[in-house]
C-alpha cells in the first residue's frame, strides 16, 4: 500500500482549525481533550455532486461533548479508499466517526472495511445504536454499522442520514471517553 | 457439486399455483409481488415422519402479505442439502424463508449452512426477531437463526416451532421489502 | 500443547467437594444436578496479589440454582492460559463459567480465547446479558463476553467486578439446563 495510493483514494480532505481550548478553573485539572476525525463515505460527496450534511451534523454533536474534530475527510464507497483513511487517522486520532456505506446496498461496504482493519469489534456498542435507532425507526435494523478497536483508537460506523448519524452517536457517545481509557490501559484491571 | 447432488438431496419439492393476482384499482400503480420461498429444515418431515406444520404457517404469513410463495421444499438437518437448496432457490426467489435447525442440538446446522452461501449477514434482523420472541420465552435466545443476503435475494433463518416461525417472521417481515429494494440497488444511496 | 504445560498454566486449582444431595421425595424423579466450573481469569488474582471475589459470588449463585460447582480455577490474562483450563474442564464438567478479560483493554482476551475452543457461538446469550447489564450500566455495552458450546459442555464468559458477574449470570441462568439438555441431544427436535 503506497502512500500515494492513499493519497489518490482521498477526495476531500480538510484539517479543521479548532479554537483554543478555555483555560480550566484554577485548581482543577483540565478536562481530557479527545481527538476525533470523521469520514464521510458517500460515491456522490465524493463526486462533489451532494453537500455533505452527515459529516457536518455529526462533528456538531462531538464538539459539544469536548472532542476535538481534527480531521475530516470525504471518500468514495470503496473498501480500499475506507480503510486507507481509517488506518492513517488511526495514527493519531483517538476516535474516527464514518458516516455512511451502513446499509445492505450493493455498494455499502463501510462495515466490512472497518472489520478489515480493526484488532477487535465491541459488539455491544453497535446493539446500542441499533437497539435505541429502532425505537425511531424499525429500517435502522437493516444497519451494519461496526464499533472496533484499531490499536489505542476507537472506530464507530455511523448510517449516512443526518438524523440517523446523529441518533446512532449520541445512543453511545456517552461510553466513548471511558472506552478509549481502556483501550489505552487506564484501568483497574489487572 | 454436481446437479445431481443437489437434485439428490431435495426430500420433497413442490412448486405451489397461485391465484392470480388481483388487479389494481385503476390509476393506481399495481403493488409490486415479491417472489418467496420456504425451506422446512427437519429430518423427521424429510423422512415422512412427521408433517410439516412450520411451512404451512410461514406461507399463511408471507400471502397475507403479499409475497407470492413459488416454491416449498422440506431438506433434511443436513449442511449441504440446505446449502443446495438455498443456492438453487436463490437464483429465482427473492425472499427465501428456512424453518427449523436453528437451536444448539448436533443436528441444528441452519445458521452455518446459509451463513456459508450468502455474501453478507444483516445481525440487526437476527437481532430483532431473539429480541421479540423473548419476549413470549426467554428460551428464543438459544435460536441462532441468521439473516444475510446472496446477490439480491434474502435468506430468513426460521425456527422450528409454528408459532416460534410466525412470531420471528411477524417481527421482521415489515422490513423485508424495504430490504430486497436495497439488495436491487434501488436506493438514494450514492 | 503439552499437559506440563496446561498444568504449568493454572496458578491456582481447588476441587470444592459438595455435600451430599438431599435425597428427593419417595415417587419423584431426582433433580438432574448439572456439574459447574468457575474459572477466573486476572493477572493479579492469579499472582496471588488480589483476592478473588468473583469466583466465589459466582459459586454462590450456582449452588443456591443446583449446580455443584465441582471445579475453580484462576487463571492470567493468558489467551493459552483461557483455552488449556477450557478444553480441560470441558471434558468432565457441562457448565463453565469464566469471570473477567472480557473488557476492551489490551489485556482482556477471554473471549478471543472462549471462541477458539468452542464448537459454535450462541449469541442471544451474549445479547441477553449485555441488555439486562445495560439497565444497570450503559457500560455493560462494553463488555464482549460470549457463550458457546464445547460438545455438550457450555462455556459463559462473564465480567470481572462481582456484581457485573452475578447479575450477568442470573440475566441467563434459567436458560442454561434446558441448553445443556439440547447439547446432550435431549430434544424433541428430529
Amino acid at each position: 500500500m503506497s502512500s500515494s495510493t492513499v493519497d489518490g483514494s482521498v477526495e476531500k480532505r480538510s484539517i479543521e482549525k479548532q479554537p483554543a481550548e478555555k483555560q480550566p478553573a484554577e485548581g482543577r485539572p483540565a478536562p481530557a481533550v479527545l481527538t476525533a476525525a470523521i469520514v464521510t463515505v458517500s460515491d456522490s460527496c465524493a463526486r462533489g455532486q451532494r453537500a455533505d450534511l452527515s459529516g457536518p451534523a455529526v462533528a456538531e454533536v462531538l464538539k459539544k461533548r469536548a472532542f476535538r474534530v481534527v480531521a475530516t475527510q470525504i471518500v468514495q464507497d470503496d473498501s480500499m479508499q475506507i480503510q486507507n483513511a481509517l488506518v492513517h487517522l488511526a495514527i493519531e486520532v483517538r476516535f474516527i466517526v464514518t458516516t455512511g456505506g451502513t446499509g445492505i446496498a450493493p455498494r455499502d461496504v463501510t462495515p466490512e472495511a472497518t472489520e478489515a482493519i480493526c484488532d477487535r469489534l465491541i459488539d455491544g456498542v453497535a446493539e446500542r445504536m441499533r437497539l435505541e435507532s429502532t425505537k425511531k425507526t424499525a429500517f435502522a435494523a437493516l444497519s451494519r454499522g461496526v464499533c472496533g478497536a484499531r490499536g489505542k483508537s476507537l472506530i464507530l460506523n455511523l448510517p449516512g442520514s443526518p438524523s440517523g448519524a446523529v441518533e446512532s452517536l449520541e445512543a453511545v457517545l456517552d461510553l466513548i471517553p471511558h472506552a478509549l481509557n481502556l483501550l489505552e490501559g487506564k484501568t483497574e484491571h489487572s
